[in-house]
This record gives structure tokens, C-alpha cells and sequence, in this order.
């Protein structure tokens, strides 16, 4: 942390004691991996604050009342796990597509058994929640030669640059887009409004062939309905990366399913990611100190 | 075959003498899935013949010393297969990137284990055989945010547009452009200068954490020498398309190896492949008849 630590105080801590009477003096609360309840209570005991930011993307394991309200800044750590997270949907794409647990199974068996794959290139892919990670999602399915649809709950601004979108939808128009697409993609934030929008009825507009990726937050799809989708053949699979509990229980049927692709939650995990982490808050304290505008600062009403 | 049916007397056999006496007379020869001795056979007895296409990219199949010495023109099926070939590339690069065998060893055994996966973002890729094939998967990396460079028998002319390379280099410098990859793509012609042009030395020379991709032609790659680099971990892993015998014979250990992920020379072979070589071959006959230059013209000499 190099250009913050020449010319600040930094104190690190688990509970609010850890903070001492820097809590008194202190202008930036970073919240590294620290709980709703734990952030509340050093915000609401720093009188001087005047910027929170957040290390993760999602912000729905910090918001609290208080902050909602107030109006100090709260910036988040989007952008730095995208690319990541839109590699995974590339693999679980591909995954499906060509069929790898057959692959895997005849490759196994010994079988040199020739099958037709599914071309991507010229399918269609829909974004529902069309912030930065879905911006890295259509950047790559395009040069796939994918067909790029995109859920956003505003339109694009005039002349605002959102990547390569062939069409955009308004949220209310979820179930017409989701049944022209081959893929369908979940990147939306967590939200009141979010929480289990991509349910049965999603599961029943989709295409027989289709498949669902969520890179987003587990809880924006109902996993049950979901399950009942995969198990009866609703959609063709799953690539899932979150889960509505972490670590998702033992007992999940979503683990034995041979048309599910399922990551533990690390499809940001890369060996610089804390690094990136750290060096994107490094970048915004320098903006911070020269009163330059933030990077990232999100509304709080909406919750990204 | 629409535009051909029109105005052509098509006669199809999987002999000579089922083409009876339309070989006196017939100016094209379309093989779709002959052998060398029949494509010569049909060759030799047909005196007007104007030019010959072949379905398939790799002429390795086809070439005999009569053709490769005579003035007719030899066309190719390139172009219809390189997209899938890409996406197979593509899906082999993050199979090994996000650890798939890990994965799904997790996952069937109902373990939620969290660990970190490797971007490709960044990483360098290089092409061996920068034909059709290579520029698909140069297209498609590039968008990635990979480096990508390509090994190109020639020096690519002044001004021809090949993609999204950011270096070249020519055949006497492979072992140097591989040493320098996170990923080698083999995607060359079978000649007498290819075969096993990918060999032990390669292996030595690439990374331990690199993986080798082949959707060319299974003997550019010495096949021994790439079971013994999996093996002692000189390299990290292998997506193959292409054997050097196929069908792959059952005792081959590349069947059971987790660090290889292996299909069946099905990699380009999907629902509409078919059509779309009967289609390319269509359009090609129209400029035939009109007297305009043919595309995929090879170099019978150089075999590509």
C-alpha cells in the first residue's frame, strides 16, 4: 500500500476496541472482509469520515441504514474481479456446448466415440444486470461472434459507451429476452428488488437448450426452482459460481449434477486478486487526497 | 446444392466405375470423403478436368504426385472448420485456466473448496501455423486481453491484414516464440517439414505451467514425446483434437490422463458442418462457371 502508508495512519482491525482513538481521527474506513454489524459500528463511532469503500463489488454485505442515509461517499472494488468472472462465463459456455462431460466420460472409458458440438459463434447470449461484469461478458461474446442482449433497470444514457450490445431490455422485459437466448448470463447485484428474479418463470421462457450462468449473487436466482429446472430438463444446464447459502451445504443436490459446471465461489479468485484489490484502493486514497473525484461511488439507494 | 443441381450432370460414386462414362466428360471433381488412391484413380481417367475440391482443409489425404505436378487448380474446405476449431482452443485454454478436473472432482465429491484460478487475461498465447484456424483463434484471444503471437512459414507480405498478431516469427524460431507461451496452438498442415515438428525439444522448451492445444493435424506433434512431457510434468497439460492415428487406439495413455483434455477429431463437427461444406463448395462452383477466380487456391507444392 505503498502511496497510502508515506502519509497516513493506518490501523487494522477485526472489532471496533482494535480501532482505539483512531476511530476519533479517522477520515477513510476501508472494509477489507469486515461484517455488516462491525463496519456499522465504526462508522457510527467515526465522527471525521468522510469516504467508506468497500472491497468487494457486491454491496449487499455492508449496507446498513445509517449509511444508506448519510452522505458520505461509498465506493466499492467493481472492475477489479470482471475479467475473471467473464472467463468463467466463456468457460461455462464452452463447457456446454461441446459437451465436456461427455468428453470426459468416453475419454475415460477408453471410447473414441465422434459427436456434433454446438458452434457459440452466431448464438445468443443475454445479460441480465448489465454493469462492469456484464460489459467484460459482451466485450468477449462478441468477438465470439455471439448475438449480445442486455437487461439493465435504466436505459443507456445518449451517448454513453456500453460495449458491444446488440439490444437492450428494460427490467420488464426479462422473460422476452431470456426466451430468444442460448445463454443467459447473471450479473445483477443484490438487491430488494434483485432477490430471486431469475425464478421458475425465467426457467419456463428460457429455450430447452439453454443455460444458466450466475457470476452475480446466488441469491438473485431461486435455487430451488432452478434445481427443478435442471432436474426435469426446464433448461440444458448450469455454470454456477454463487449460491443463496456459502459455503453451499453438503447436501445440495446442485453437487452431484452432471449438467451443472459448479465453482466454490472463486471464479475471481486469481493469485494477484488481493493485490489488484489492494492497488485499485491505493489508486482511489491518492484521488481521495488530491480531491480528485472517486472511482466507483455507488447509490446507496439502489444498492450498486 | 441448389446452384450446381441447376445446370450440372452430378454423378457420385465410391468407386471408379460408378462414375462411368461422366469421367470422359466431367470438368470438376468435388471429393467428399475419398481416399488418395480413388481421388487418383478419378483423377487420371478424366481427361477435361478443370479443377479439383477438396471438402476437407488438410490435404495430406489427398495430394499424389500427378496432381501436385499438373496445372489444374486444387481448392480446399479452410475457412468452414477454423471457427470451432477456435472455440475448442478457447475451451481448452480455460479448461486448464480455471482447473475443470478440480472442479468437478469437488463437485462430485460434495466438496466446497475454494482455490485460486488462473486469468487468461494477459497471458500469451502463441499459433504454430498462422493459416485460417490461427487467425480465428487470434481474433478470439485478442479479445480476451491475451498476447498473441504466431509462427508463419513466410514473413507475411507488406499490408496483408492477418489479424490481431502482436509478433510474428518464422519457422526457424520456434523453439524461442514457445518459450515465451502460457499457450501453444498447433494448427499447421501435415507436410514433410510439419510432421513432428512438435516434439521433445518444444516440450523442453515450454513453460511448465504451459499447455499445448493441436486442433491441426495429429502427426505436426510427435505424439510419444508430448505423453512422456505430460508425464514428468515438463508441461502442464494438453487439449487435442487430432491424433496421430485416429481412430485413437484404446491403449493409448492419453485416455486416462487428467492433464488432458480429449476429443475425438469432433472438435469442427457440428449440426450444420455438413451443410456449410456443400455450401462453400456451391458458391465456389458459381464462380467456376462464371469464369471467376476460385478461393483457397493451395499451394499443391507446399501442401496447404
Amino acid at each position: 500500500m505503498g502511496p497510502v502508508a508515506r502519509d497516513a495512519r493506518v490501523v487494522v482491525g477485526n472489532k471496533l476496541a482494535d480501532f482505539g482513538d483512531a476511530v476519533a481521527d479517522g477520515t477513510v474506513l476501508f472494509n477489507w472482509s469486515g461484517g455488516r454489524e462491525l463496519v456499522r459500528e465504526v462508522f457510527l463511532a467515526a465522527p471525521k469520515l468522510a469516504w467508506v469503500h468497500s472491497r468487494f463489488a457486491g454491496l449487499d454485505g455492508i449496507l446498513f441504514p445509517e449509511l444508506v442515509e448519510s452522505a458520505i461517499p461509498l465506493t466499492n472494488g467493481s472492475g477489479v474481479f470482471s475479467p475473471s468472472l467473464a472467463e468463467f462465463s466463456l468457460l461455462a459456455m464452452l463447457y456446454f456446448a461441446k459437451d465436456v462431460p461427455r468428453l470426459r466420460r468416453q475419454q475415460m472409458a477408453g471410447v473414441w466415440g465422434p459427436f456434433d458440438m454446438l458452434p457459440i459463434e452466431g448464438k445468443t447470449v443475454g445479460i441480465v444486470g448489465y454493469g462492469d461484469i456484464g460489459r467484460e461478458v459482451a466485450l468477449r461474446t462478441k468477438a465470439m461472434g455471439m448475438r449480445v442482449l442486455a437487461l439493465k433497470r435504466h436505459a443507456p444514457a445518449a451517448g454513453s459507451d456500453l460495449g458491444p450490445v446488440d439490444e437492450f431490455y428494460e427490467t420488464g422485459r426479462l422473460l422476452e429476452m431470456v426466451a430468444g437466448c442460448d445463454y443467459v448470463v447473471v450479473a445483477a447485484p443484490l438487491t430488494a428488488e434483485t432477490k430471486h428474479m431469475v425464478g421458475a418463470e425465467v426457467f419456463a421462457a428460457m429455450k430447452r437448450e439453454a443455460v444458466l450462468i450466475n457470476v452475480g449473487r446466488g441469491p438473485v436466482v431461486d435455487e430451488a426452482a432452478l434445481i427443478s429446472a435442471l432436474r426435469d430438463g426446464s433448461i440444458k444446464g448450469a455454470g454456477l459460481d454463487v449460491f443463496e447459502e456459502e459455503p453451499l451445504p453438503g447436501e445440495s443436490p446442485l453437487y452431484g449434477m452432471e449438467n451443472v459446471l459448479l465453482s466454490p465461489h472463486c471464479a475471481d479468485h486469481h493469485a494477484d486478486w488481493l493485490d489488484d484489490a489492494v492497488r485499485f484502493f491505493a489508486a482511489q486514497y491518492g484521488r481521495f487526497v488530491a480531491g480528485e473525484d472517486l472511482l466507483n461511488v455507488v447509490d446507496k439507494k439502489l444498492g450498486y
